[in-house]
């Protein structure tokens, strides 16, 4: 059931489309509500204090990319840039917040002064969001004053790590869909408010049809879905009077959830409902089931509904589904015809988490490198060039025929780069993916894993530092 | 390094106390920033449009529980009721939220109307903040008109889910530290904003001695922890330039970062700056590990500090700790002061849900059950007695001597349960967890998993209305 912007793609079960028109509205509000400013590790603080005391205040690079990727995941969709580049543009200390940093007693006036004095001046380059990415590419690079560079990020590395974690996962679901629509369900169980705001988005980004969150719906214009409770059945004596009931207040959008007490007998009640409200003009949408073997259950329920002369009556299924629950579904060919799915794929269960790491590379001082124990680092600024089948990471400067992905949003402290409406995200996802080599969308781990190689100048510097760091 | 609240618990390394007075400070912003009406699935409100439309108007009773326990869980802590009762003070629709909902075309103006009209005016019983709980038991019951308590499904289950799950995840880490302080670092990873404000407050329930995050610290007065970082480190050619310029900046409270080339030669180099900055008055507070084999780096790091005349500088160790690696690093006898904990922690990264659940209970019709295969609901309003080696679920009403865990926090929509400093929450929670039969208390499955009981009453009316189904 209900509601959207024009974008394409098939309703699911539950849907209907509504052009409200406008596009994707962009929240004011600030990056979940909460003034970035405070929202910052303690030591991003202290260490800005020590830069400023220090007199440390030129320009540096710093890079955001994922260490590692997970077990389960062949490649990342980049995501949450937008969120970003929003906090980037509220990106205040506010008197409230000098107060309370002063009451720490830890920071003198000259900094606090500084502090209030400071907004973003710096520049960004980023992957666009829904394209591609790989570990060790760089998503996000700031180059800024050291001291604005380096309060940010601890909100660059929740922001990016979490969207980019969250897409990453709804395209495996969208793979395993195979051109069947799904639906994100996860707000109950995704971990807050703005984790489920953003896990809806995300699953937009790389494919979901709708969401049930109303909030992400109207955020974004989004198209929204939803069926009906156990609740609302259990709140009736019996079955059909619950489905009766709300298929009138709903003539034409009614999805019934028929798994309370018995999925079949659901189905049958169900199919009384139907014809019998057919004289009023009522036609049920779809059945729902949440329960039970739902490949067995969608065969009888199809059955069911078929030889009850309801054909037009559409299965939606749902229940702890994730990538390999539905490619399941889809080899054995259930006749379902879309997904409902919630907390695996908006919590990203198999891999709660990115390895996001946020490096200094640049400073005035030329290109930088870090040796910590299987955390190395590589130095300077960097462009990703994509070929058919693996990436080059070279300096910034390089030139090569491969696809340029890193792109600049902020110049100066100024956004040079709207907006993009969740359409525009989605169709990058979906010719992102399409063109990777075939074995990067299995959702098996891919042999060989994607190359990712780097330039030759790129790599003799990364020489040069190491034997500068073993000789100094 | 830092600042902080009255509050017990030896300092961490890398925290220092600061008195600020004034109990934990409660935000006014609404949950998470977000205005609660619509974060909700879409189908609370059709389900809400569905009741309205067929006069059902009458009271209701929904109960918030999970369903089992992960496989890594012997036991959960409650957590989420301060933001749950913040939420539903504040939860209106606004104007706003009205002319969204009207674009769906889904709602008449009757219900719309009504929604515009909307405040709880309901009872909330639950299960204090620190306690702890089982699956099965209800962490919060809602009763209020049925419209009222079906929207508030998505935000309940959302907020106690989450912040039950961080809390239950940090618990853990509190047992494995066994005594010495650990303070949380996840706010970079964590899903989110209010995730990572929900996992600092989950932390220090569960007894951490500090978080990194300042807004939480802000937010609950509560102790900040910080130390440096790897870029901070970078930005000087010099390792030891840059402990110099830090700890003159935070002359009695710098915690240096010693992996960022080499560890050892690190921690040589944190004794040459210590030596050095003596006669200035400067003393460092500690060094951090985050990188490498923690157990032998700290051993050889203690030797380095000791020998070179710094036994009073603490060691604290950090990089992708868990309970697991805690409880192998104190069990090993590894010389380190305090852990500072991250990702696995605040995004219960073996366990990043709960199988949280909101049933419909009783209605104006009485007590209701819900059959779904594996997905049973026990009927009625319930309360949880504590004894010393099971609890006993019981109707409301039923006498029993053990001691009873549910609470009334609101009644007729007004709050009837003040605010609780998170110092108190910390106690609650280490009294509760002091008190259960020890095999609970183990990193490992607990043989046998504590026992749930169910009251003879409750039994004979589950029983009851299961034949009634059955023959109904």
């Amino acid at each position: 059931m209900t509601a959207s912007a024009p974008w394409p793609s098939s309703p699911p079960p539950g849907s209907r489309s509504h052009d409200r028109g406008g596009g994707e509205r962009v929240s004011t509000t600030g990056y979940g509500g909460v003034q970035p400013s405070l929202f910052t590790d303690l030591y991003e603080l202290t260490m800005a204090a020590a830069y400023f005391a220090n007199g440390r205040t030129g320009r540096a690079t710093f890079e955001l990319s994922v260490r590692s990727l997970p077990a389960n995941r062949n490649f990342l969709v980049a995501c949450g840039l937008e969120d970003l580049l929003q906090a980037l543009a509220s990106w205040r200390f506010s008197d409230d917040d000098i107060a309370y940093l002063r009451t720490l007693d830890l920071f003198d006036e000259p900094f606090l002064d500084a502090l209030r004095a400071i907004e973003f001046t710096g520049d960004v380059r980023a992957v666009p969001e829904g394209e591609v990415v790989f570990a060790g590419e760089p998503i996000v690079e700031i180059t800024a004053p050291v001291i604005e560079g380096q309060l940010l990020e601890t909100l660059a590395l929740n922001v990016i790590g979490t969207r980019t974690m969250q897409a990453s996962k709804a395209a495996r679901v969208s793979i395993a869909a195979a051109g069947r629509s799904f639906v994100d369900f996860s707000a109950r169980r995704d971990h807050g408010v703005d984790a489920a705001l953003g896990a809806a988005r995300a699953a937009l980004v790389a494919g979901a049809s709708a969401t049930s969150l109303v909030e992400a719906g109207r955020r974004w214009s989004a198209p929204l879905s939803g069926t009906m409770a156990h609740a609302y059945v259990m709140a009736f004596d019996d079955e059909r009077d619950a489905f009766r009931s709300f298929a009138r207040t709903f003539p034409s959008s009614a999805v019934l959830l028929i798994d309370t007490w018995d999925t079949r007998q659901g189905a049958r009640n169900a199919v009384e409902v139907a014809h019998e409200l057919r004289a009023e003009g009522v036609t049920i949408q779809g059945v729902r089931l949440d329960s039970g073997d739902l490949a067995t259950l969608a065969r009888d329920v199809r059955s069911i509904l078929d030889e009850g002369g309801c054909p037009e009556v559409r299965i939606l299924a749902s229940g702890d589904l994730d990538e390999h629950r539905i490619a399941e579904l889809t080899a054995g060919g259930a006749p379902i015809d879309g997904y409902g799915v919630g907390t695996r794929m908006g919590t990203s269960e198999d891999a709660p988490s990115l390895g996001v790491v946020y490096k200094l590379v640049e400073d005035e001082a030329g290109p930088k490198l870090k040796l910590s124990e299987g955390k190395a680092t590589l130095p300077g600024r960097k462009q990703i060039r994509r070929h058919d089948d693996h990436d080059l990471l070279t300096l910034v400067d390089e030139e090569d025929n491969g696809r340029p992905l890193i792109v600049d949003a902020v110049r100066h402290g100024t956004r040079v780069r709207d907006p993009e409406p969740i359409p525009v995200l989605q169709r990058r996802c979906a010719e992102a993916i399409a063109t990777l080599p075939p074995r990067l969308t299995s959702l098996d781990p891919a042999t060989p894993p994607y190359e990712v190689r780097r330039s030759a100048r790129l790599q003799s510097l990364v020489d040069r530092l190491q034997r500068a760091y073993a000789h100094g």
